[in-house]
């Protein structure tokens, strides 16, 4: 056995371990009695360590280095698998045990602290423990830059979306600066000149919501033999590949809301599900990062099933299921009911117009406390600020301000531009599809998904991550990330 | 730290991953769609590989060693723990790795091969399959013979019930044999004198199923923030002490089944509950072996929920769930129903009188299959001779004969016996209990299980594996397992 092979050896052990986790997660969130929340810890606390272990492990430098010498007679699969080992094994040996260990506490009492003071709007009451995370984080920031020859936030960044970079962000997101605040302002006071939007009611059970969002997953391509449809209180999808879980969450009268978040999790799933099985459980096989997996979630959600096409496939569907009769059943105000754009102080409400200038927001603030240039006991000023230049909205209180998100409390710092990345990315790959692909549009009108799903199949969830998020995009749509489809996108639906 | 503390360390961690494998073996049998088979097995044998390596760790016999030198510092509880360690070592180090490899892949080829040929009730199909699995089993049980110290079959039987032999196993069946086969006519002779049992029917629903399941659970003391129940094909408890999970089956019509189940359940799940939570984790804290954990649920199921005090108690409850009206639902019919006994070929739906005639004859021929004295092809005679001895039964074919059971197709050899020591265990505790705690059949009586359940704590769970399976019941009892409470029971219920 060569020094690659015992590398494929050892990283497919972590990746079925990695699903264990999955499990043990989304058992968590979806099954556990509340007793069982400390045998949980402990459970995944010995696996993070069996898998600190077998990552660590002495021999692993010189696997990687004789590997990399042998590196011409690999395949370009193999190929990028080495480079995904090697920047795993960068990250996993980039902190000294006690930094990720005192990483961990703060993270978990900070969380602790900010469930219970967001509550009563006490931003203050988190200040201490939130200072320790950022001071943390910013030492971790510094150890991966260091290990992986990185600037500090590329470094946290490069842990969910490999290879992506603070200067590409910064151009892509000027980009949308430039435009986007003037943008929203048309739509809504287009919308506002419009037909107002009717009440949408009905015998919206949450039966009938559960039987519309398995009717509309299946039409989309998601196979209950290879998953599961659950409830939890916030959607996820975990799972492996052919057993993917996604979860949504069901309220009396909203089935807008359960019935898209069945779709966003189905477009997770679909990307699992589509993963190279030649490659289970290695790291080339395995889905590219945050950007392409939110890019395959809201391609389904904001692009196919908002279209016009959809909505008029589904509408009969939807009077069906829930009893629905007269005006406000009609296609045209279940597309005003999709498509309505409102300025809320809120991230997780947002519509697919104002979101992206919650993640700017976030985006500005999270890299300059990484940089030390925001303290935290100035956030909320700098909140307030944001919020007026890039949505107007005056902020209430910090509770709906920058206490809303459980992210930085919880140490994710480099997460959140991924989200508008990844509706970019969306954005970007539905023009393509559209263009490649015949009957794609025409086959989401009549509920078959065949056609854009194919092409899904072939030039992103068959890919693993055997490209880097740009070269990927580069092949599929021939272009970088970029915003001109996000925009042309935009102004087709709301402007046109 | 010492070498007894350093082996805490390690038995924790082996707990604890004991704990993941539940979690993934109930999601298996209750959750997980068909397409996740493949990615479970493969779990399952990266946590066995873990599991291996950490047990067989070279400086564990110098650590078992010296914490054996040391064991006069140690209290109770860790000399037991220690002793424990020393058992589970020898037994997971008797075998050579490709003895191991050798069974897992022949008993899964086994169980395969048996799962298509019994539906064809052809036993030659899976006669070599199953000569390859005994010729294994021995060689495992000469390994672990020689390793332990002690007979081949005593060898086997140790990994199910610690420290019992077959020397006190064949003097309690000869007991058993004197009495029984003339026992089980005489009680069906007089049931066949007795009323005739009306049929019960009602609005028999899973749903209402579900919910009496769930209220006599409770009654009982299963703590659903603790727990949880759903539906597998065969009921089961699975989980770690602060999250047990059993499961059911429901039947149209068949309540009496479901509810049972239940409750058998909830006595396995009250033993895991009541475990010793100062030994969360080790070896010592865990459930005592499976004749101790199936007397917990025999007691449950067959002492106190078919006892004339808890009918009482749930005839009205039933009515009321059933909307059951007439004298089939009375008392004294559903007492009949009960204690309904029927000589039946098959060992899952035989009653308390006649199941132990069903595991004597188990008993005999696996003793003669590991010793050598009954070859595979002679196992349909053997078995039929044995049914016709034993029970006055004519086998109409092997379906319903020696392949009714998977559990020599999978290979486990020495389990048998324990259920039926199970009941006369369950038989001698609940005596005691009643004989000791004032109450206890008043409780059931009304429903209130809490004097029967401190005693069961006290005497059973909190003991966890401090003491022997006969320490235990002689400590509880007053004296060692035997016949005399179990047949003092049937006697009692079904000939007084």
């Amino acid at each position: 056995m060569n020094a690659y092979q015992d590398l494929e050896t050892r990283f497919r052990r972590l990746g079925v371990l990695g699903g264990v986790e999955q499990v043990l997660h989304w058992d968590r969130a979806v099954m556990m009695p509340p007793g069982g929340a400390t045998a949980r810890s402990d459970q995944l606390a010995e696996l993070s360590l069996l898998e600190h272990d077998l990552m660590t492990a002495p021999e692993m430098a010189d696997l990687l280095g004789a590997a990399a010498e042998g590196a011409g007679a690999l395949s370009a699969w193999q190929y990028a698998n080495l480079a995904e080992m090697q920047r795993l094994w960068r990250h996993a040996t980039a902190l000294p045990g006690d930094l990720v260990t005192a990483l961990s506490h703060a993270n978990s009492a900070c969380e602790m602290i900010w469930r219970e003071a967001r509550g009563r709007n006490d931003f203050a009451a988190v200040v201490p423990a939130l200072e320790t995370v950022v001071t943390l984080v910013r030492e971790k920031a510094q150890a991966k830059a260091a290990a992986l020859d990185l600037g500090p936030y590329d470094a946290l960044l490069d842990a969910y979306d490999p290879g992506m970079r603070r200067a590409e962000i910064d151009g892509i997101f000027a980009d949308l600066r430039d435009f986007l605040p003037e943008m929203i302002g048309r739509v809504i006071e287009r919308q506002a000149a419009g037909p107002a939007l009717l009440p949408v009611t009905g015998a919206i059970t949450v039966a009938a919501q559960r039987a519309l969002g398995e009717r509309i997953m299946a039409a989309i391509g998601f196979d209950t033999d290879f998953g599961r449809l659950d409830v939890s209180h916030h959607p996820f999808t975990a799972g492996v590949p052919d057993d993917v879980r996604i979860t949504t969450r069901y309220k009396d009268d909203a089935f807008t809301e359960s019935l898209m978040g069945v779709i966003h999790e189905t477009g997770h799933a679909l990307y699992e599900r589509g993963l190279p099985e030649a490659w289970r459980w290695q790291p080339v096989g395995m889905a590219r990062g945050m950007t392409i997996h939110e890019s395959q979630s809201l391609l389904m959600e904001m692009q196919a099933c908002r279209s016009p096409a959809f909505v008029a496939f589904a509408a009969p569907i939807m009077r069906e299921t829930f009893k629905g009769t007269g005006p406000a059943w009609e296609i045209e105000n279940l597309l005003r009911l999709y498509h309505k754009v409102d300025r809320t102080p809120i991230r997780v409400e947002a519509d697919e117009v104002t979101y992206p200038a919650h993640i700017l927001l976030r985006y500005d603030l999270e890299t300059a406390m990484v940089a030390g240039d925001l303290a935290v006991v100035d956030l909320p000023g700098a909140w307030r600020e944001g919020m007026r230049t890039l949505l107007g909205i005056e902020v209430a209180d910090d509770k709906d301000g920058c206490m809303q998100d459980i992210h930085w409390y919880g140490g994710d710092f480099g997460y959140f531009p991924t989200y508008t990345l990844g509706a970019l990315a969306a954005a970007q790959l539905f023009r393509a599809a559209c263009d490649a692909e015949t009957g794609v549009m025409e086959g989401i009108g009549q509920g078959d998904f065949t056609p854009l799903l194919t092409w899904l199949r072939t030039h992103v969830h068959e890919k693993g991550s055997l490209l880097g998020t740009n070269e990927l995009l580069a092949e599929a749509t021939g272009a970088p990330l970029g915003v001109a489809a996000f925009r042309a996108h935009i102004e087709a639906r709301y402007l046109a």
